[in-house]
Order: structure tokens, then sequence, then C-alpha cells
């Protein structure tokens, strides 16, 4: 019997069929198409005899309720308030009525996927963050017990507030959300902010304005530029404060560090832990800070994990 | 069959016995002795036919592992390095092999007790703190999940970095902890700094000053004083905003306000939900935040709880 793991996004939607032991065996991905969940039933039935299938499971890019429900979903208007795992097993009709279906928080998924398969297996609790437009993420404790929350917003490490006097409006409304500062979108912003105050020369000034990713910011940084390094500096210290209290909060054994930013590697690490280590007043154990190690599968693996249970 | 539970101070032992619907049906108390564990088995034995008794239940204030092991505990140092029940047990000998015993730490399970017994026995998860000279308290997810943290040191919300330039330093060694602000003590600094600040009038300036205690602070402003409200919006304002950020990180069905400071009633919560509401910009349904009910019983009521499940 096969497992298939299904991650929704906003421009497209990966499938892969995953072993279980954590592999992906066989991988397609399409473009997110109007009706999302008749596209995923039908290349579910033209890749696979729907007999040989045990379970489905989908990262959805919003919060998703004990009873399945999708309230909201930014990324992807058309199955907002809908129940998309039920769905799914509607359309694949009475041939997959065998099929355990099963839909998550993509954030949350990574964080089981990591938890399960990758850099977090050695753990029994983990924060993961996934560094990317925004911060995802999910809370895992000790005995495997996921942190979903009363209201389906646990870990959503985005909006926490860190800062008092943010000019900038957040996505949430808000002002000074940890995601204005220590995600991709932030450090373009920060590293912006930095060469608009001053005339300081940075290799990052010959760069198209409109173009500057995180990942130039980065590797301008730990090729030594100064300014570049300071940027990152201030807004991933944002999250090392932020980790030292989760440390008081809910003392995981490790913070995982995923999303496109951990690409920039130790160097992150290292960034992360100077203003963590700092905030430990009275953990005699720190918790480790560790890089992700499944990339983008880690959600369609959790999801998987989450079909297997 | 008989429960009994035991509340562990620096300055008392109190003991009671406990019906499994949370009454107190008998109590005493002890002053704090140098051989703690022997005092207690002493005082069973006086009190009861250990035949009679199925469990013993004691909060002791320190952090206490899953095997029972209390590494530190600043109010009762002779217990420090030990493992509380097992020794317990040990010095009631054979007639009370068949006692269960355990230990746990005092803010764990006095949000057990009102989980179990009190303000918080309508929710199914809940976040408390109990505010008195520090700020103990306890997270219990949905499903009855108690939080430790893989180090012990989850729900150590006095330590939660809250402010950045403060200049007095906390007894943990660092800067700006909750705990400054937000307690029985970070209360009655705050008053004694706003008197000093400025001529203001303020009907605690006829208070002795080395006399001054919150619930004079917390009186005066219900009563009306101007001087005493700002102290008491502002220490308590750093609370609300943590509530605000814990909503989006563990993401509570309530809050549960206990301790000596929860005196003040129903004007503390109105405090403490002004600066909460502001920062929830992602929760639709925000948290509630309720007076806890049982007063000191909440601790020997939780533990309790522990030996009867």
């Amino acid at each position: 019997m096969k497992y298939i793991g299904i991650d929704l996004g906003g421009t497209a939607i990966k499938f892969g069929e995953v072993t279980v032991d954590g592999q992906i065996a066989n991988r397609w991905e399409i473009d997110t198409p109007e009706d999302v969940i008749g596209a995923m039933a039908q290349e579910i039935k033209t890749h696979y005899d729907l007999a040989e299938i045990a379970g489905i499971g989908m990262t959805v890019p919003g919060p998703v309720s004990d009873e399945g429900y999708l309230p909201i979903c930014a990324n992807v208007p058309s199955i907002r308030k809908s129940y998309p795992a039920k769905e799914l097993k509607e359309k694949l009709g009475k041939e997959g009525e065998h099929i355990k279906c099963a839909a998550g928080n993509d954030g949350k998924l990574a964080t089981l996927g990591e938890y399960t398969f990758g850099a977090a297996k050695k753990y029994d609790s983990a924060v993961m963050v996934t560094l990317g437009t925004a911060i995802g993420g999910g809370i895992i404790l000790p005995g495997g017990y996921m942190v979903y929350g009363a209201h389906d917003v646990a870990a959503e490490f985005s909006h926490i507030h860190v800062k008092d006097d943010e000019e900038d409006q957040c996505g949430c409304g808000g002002y000074g959300c940890l995601e204005q500062y220590a995600s991709g979108t932030g450090l373009v912003r920060e590293a912006k902010r930095a060469m608009d105050r001053s005339d300081e020369p940075s290799s990052l000034r010959s760069i198209d304005r409109d173009k500057l990713q995180a990942r130039d910011v980065t590797n301008a940084a730990k090729a030594g530029d100064v300014l570049a390094d300071r940027a990152v500096h201030y807004c991933f210290g944002f999250l090392g404060r932020e980790f030292a209290k989760l440390s008081v909060i809910i003392d995981p054994e490790a913070y995982i560090i995923g999303g496109g930013v951990s690409k920039a590697g130790q160097y992150l690490i290292d960034v992360i832990r100077e203003s963590y280590e700092p905030g430990l007043t009275i953990c005699s154990n720190p918790a480790e800070i560790v890089l992700a190690e499944l990339g983008n599968d880690a959600g369609m693996l959790g999801a998987v994990k989450l079909v297997m249970d």
C-alpha cells in the first residue's frame, strides 16, 4: 500500500509518493488551478490505481481545525471555508472509500516532517521556524504532542510582537511583528533601510534595488560585507531573543531553522545563537539550534505522517 | 481510601485530606522544619492510619523532573538535590508500601488544581499565572497535557524578558524580567518609583514606605488614586501584552489569574485585558481572562490530582 503527500501552495501543487521511512519514491507537480481539490483527485487517479493507496495527506497554507475545517487561506482563496481532506475523499469516489485523507497547516506539518524524518528526529521536543516571506513553523512537545492551540493559531510566530516603535504596518494590521524583521522579506527591508540611512559602502548597492533578495544579503554578509552582516544580526537577533523567551515558556529540546533563509547555513545559526544565549538566565541546559534537513519536502513528509498514524 | 495533599512552602507545610471531588475534609499545618520529609511522614502517621491512605501528593517550590528529582529549591534548601516523593515513601516504611506518592512544582500543580476543580474546569486548555512575590504558573494544553518542558523550566513566566532598559537586576541575574513588574514585588517597587519621580499627591504617601504592600496599591487604585492606578496599569500592562504573544504561541482557551495580587479582583482583570486585546491582531477568538477560584488550596488539590491519576 502506498502513501501520497501533497503540498499545496499558491502557485504550485506538489505531489509525492512517500515510503514509510520518509523517502520520496516518485514526485511531480502542477500549477495551482482554481478547482484545487478536483485537480488533486484527478492527478492521483491518473498516476495511481486507487486500490494501491492507503492514505493521502496534504498541507494547506492556513489554519486547520480538529474537524479539518479551513476558515481562511490567503494564498489559495478558492479553498477557504472548506474541509479540504473530506472533499478530496468525496472526489475520489467509491474506489477511494478505503483511503485515509487528512489535511494540516503547512508549517505544523513541516515541523512534523522534520520531527519524524529529519533534523528533529533525535529530539523528543522541538520548535521549528521556517524563514521565508513570513515565518511558519510548529511546536512539538515531549511525547510528540503537536501544539495546535484552542483556536488553531498556536505557533503563528510571524505575529509575535517584538518592537514597539515600528512605522510600517504588518499584513496582520499590527506594527512590529516578528516577521517584519526575522524573515526573508524583513531582511531585505532592513538592508534597504540600512543603505538609505548612510553612504556606508556595501556590495549590495550594486544590485538592482527592486531585485534584492534575502540570499543576496546573507551571501554578502558571509563574504564580509559589514552593512549586510549588521542587517542580518539586527533581523535575526529578534529571533534569538524570542527563542530565549520560548525557553522559559515551553522549554523545547531544540530549535529547528528551515525555510529559504536557512540556506545561509551555520552563519545564520551562529547569528541567532548570539542573541539567544545571553537571554537564558535560568536555563542551565540551553536548547540546541540546528538547521532543518528536509528542505521543501518537510511538509509533504509531515502530511504523510499524519495519515500513517 | 483517602488522599492527602501537602503544600510545601518556605515557612509552613500545609496538609489536607482531599476528597475525590476536590473538597478538603481536614486540614492542618506546621512550621517548615529542617527535616522536611521526616516531619511530613510523622504528621501523616500521627493523623491517619496508613492503611486508609491511597495516595499523597506534594507541591515543592522548585522544578521537578520526570523522575521526581528536585535539583534546586531556593525556599527550602534542605530538600534540594533530592527525590522528595521517593523519600517520603521510604519514611512511611512497610506500612505505607501501598501508598502512591508524587511531587510536582507548586505553580504547575496549582494550575492542575484549577484545571481539575476550579476556574479552569470548564476549559480544555489554560495558562495560569500566580501573582505573588514572583510569578508562578503552568500551561495545560487541550486534552489535559501539562507542559513541563525538556529541562523542566516551562511556564517559568517570572523570567520572560519584557523590558530592555531596566537598571535593577532580577534574582535570576537578568534585567527586565516580567516578575520585576507584574508581581506583588514589582507593583510595590513601581509605586515607590512613581512617588519618587514627582510630588503628585497619592494616598500611598501616608503609608510607611517600608510596609507598603501590593494590596495597598491595588486598593488605592480601586479607590480612585491616580498614581496607584497608573502603577497597576504600568506593571500589569506587561502581563497583558505577554498574554497577547502567548495567544499566537500556545493559543490557550483561557488565562487564569491567581496569587495574592489577584485579590484585587475584576479591576485587575480589566487592567490586564486593556493591554491584551490590542495585541490580538490575528486571533478572532480572544482567550478569556478569569480569576482563579481555589486560592491557596489550588496547589494541594493539584498535588492530589497527580496521585489520583
